[in-house]
């Protein structure tokens, strides 16, 4: 059995963003596997059999990709942002630790990718630039209360903290619940912003402070970025404030 | 004042790691500005200007590309990773806020690289699949009791732990306090993960358990992962077990 699959990172969307190593393994590929709306920004070629699925399906789009690497297959499943960092990396490990032993002998290559939060992070100056975590806010795969024990013990750390799916069509009241729980703890004035398809042509990017943030603002595209008490504003004369969380913490005094 | 600063992300060190934007951003400065080691990363250019500075000089070398920048010149800062994650983003912004205000009318753009830990990860299997924080562990630039708070709220609460700047000539005991106080916390068998220099030709990745994990293993170039309960090893007839985090929390039962 000489198949191969990679897990491909493809960024957040910007083919300058796209690193030559992913590229090199996405033209290789025999086979490329994913959600339909990434396998779209892959340049077409003849010679490859492309297998959409939708979004919600991720267990088994990993169990299809093994499959076909099983048969010597060379596969690529697309991965947006970094596919380590609530991507498709995690699904793929999870369908192998359940599946048939063979796939255990498989090649596996993880190539990262440009995560969501750092490309937004770029836009704004650098918020992430001290402590920081990564929180899905989706309750699908987890029970809501773990979720909001994550996000009370970052926010009283003093993390910066990146939302992953803040919000769906049918997920609705979990932002505005997490907004609310973290106004118990954060200044009024700690900023979040709400950016939505990073590096895509219809980017959008909106800073606003935590007692007026709204979760109407969100969707399944947007990535939502919650500053901490540190977190320093510069204004310009001409463009939006930059921002940026400080490498130091003073001594308490 | 036409002059523009470039915070370029280099990635982990592989080139095939580093992304077009930066290539091309890199290509078009006059001056290049950075740690002597990250700057030999960058081809030579006999029309650049370089301008190389010891590693603990952040906020000087700052201001140098800052100043250069004023003058009109084309400036780029390499940081190795991305340039937000512990890298010399935050170090310009703090610069530009304590300088003159004509730094503010500057053109500046943060390059986004693949962070250490996503490297790491790709190499370990999915180890950043469910919530994650990253900590410096530098007690350079903050209290040592800060350090210890934002560690225990992070195991408490289930996040798999990366840890930056684990150790260095200087720093030599922080993280074997580190690893005694998440003993207290994280059950004996949770994985932990030295990485050294991930994608250079002297790479080297080593998994141990917490409760032998020595501190002795890390220096300046080591990134650090510490899992969570939750981690899931899966075994391989070839090769290195895989590790990942699985997307799903059960619900208490």
């Amino acid at each position: 059995m000489n198949g191969h699959l990679a897990i491909v990172g493809l960024g957040p969307g910007d083919v300058a963003m796209l690193t030559p190593h992913a590229q090199v393994v996405l033209a290789a590929a025999s086979d490329l596997v994913g959600y339909g709306p990434y396998l779209d920004r892959v340049p077409p070629n003849p010679a490859q059999q492309r297998h959409p699925s939708d979004n919600r399906a991720e267990i088994a789009r990993a169990q299809l990709a093994l499959a076909l690497a099983a048969e010597g297959r060379r596969v690529a499943v697309v991965s947006g942002g970094d596919p380590g960092a609530f991507g498709m990396a995690s699904a793929v490990f999870e369908a192998i630790e359940r599946g048939p032993a063979a796939w255990r002998a498989l090649e596996i290559e993880v190539i990262p990718g440009i995560s969501a939060m750092f490309a937004v992070a770029a836009r704004l100056g650098a918020p992430l630039g001290h402590d920081f975590c990564a929180i899905s806010l989706s309750d699908n795969l987890k029970p809501w209360p773990v979720v909001q024990r994550r996000l009370l013990a970052a926010a009283e750390a003093g993390f910066v903290i990146a939302l992953y799916n803040p919000a769906s069509r049918a997920r609705s009241w979990q932002l505005g619940e997490a907004f609310a729980m973290l106004r118990t703890i954060l200044p009024p004035e700690t900023p979040v912003v709400f950016a939505r398809a990073v590096s895509r042509p219809d980017e959008r990017v909106e800073m606003v402070r935590l007692d007026t943030a709204g979760a109407g603002r969100a969707d399944m595209r947007t990535l939502v970025l919650i500053g901490s008490a540190a977190m320093r504003r510069i204004e310009r004369p001409d463009g939006a404030p930059w921002l940026y969380a400080p490498r130091s913490v003073a001594a308490p005094t």
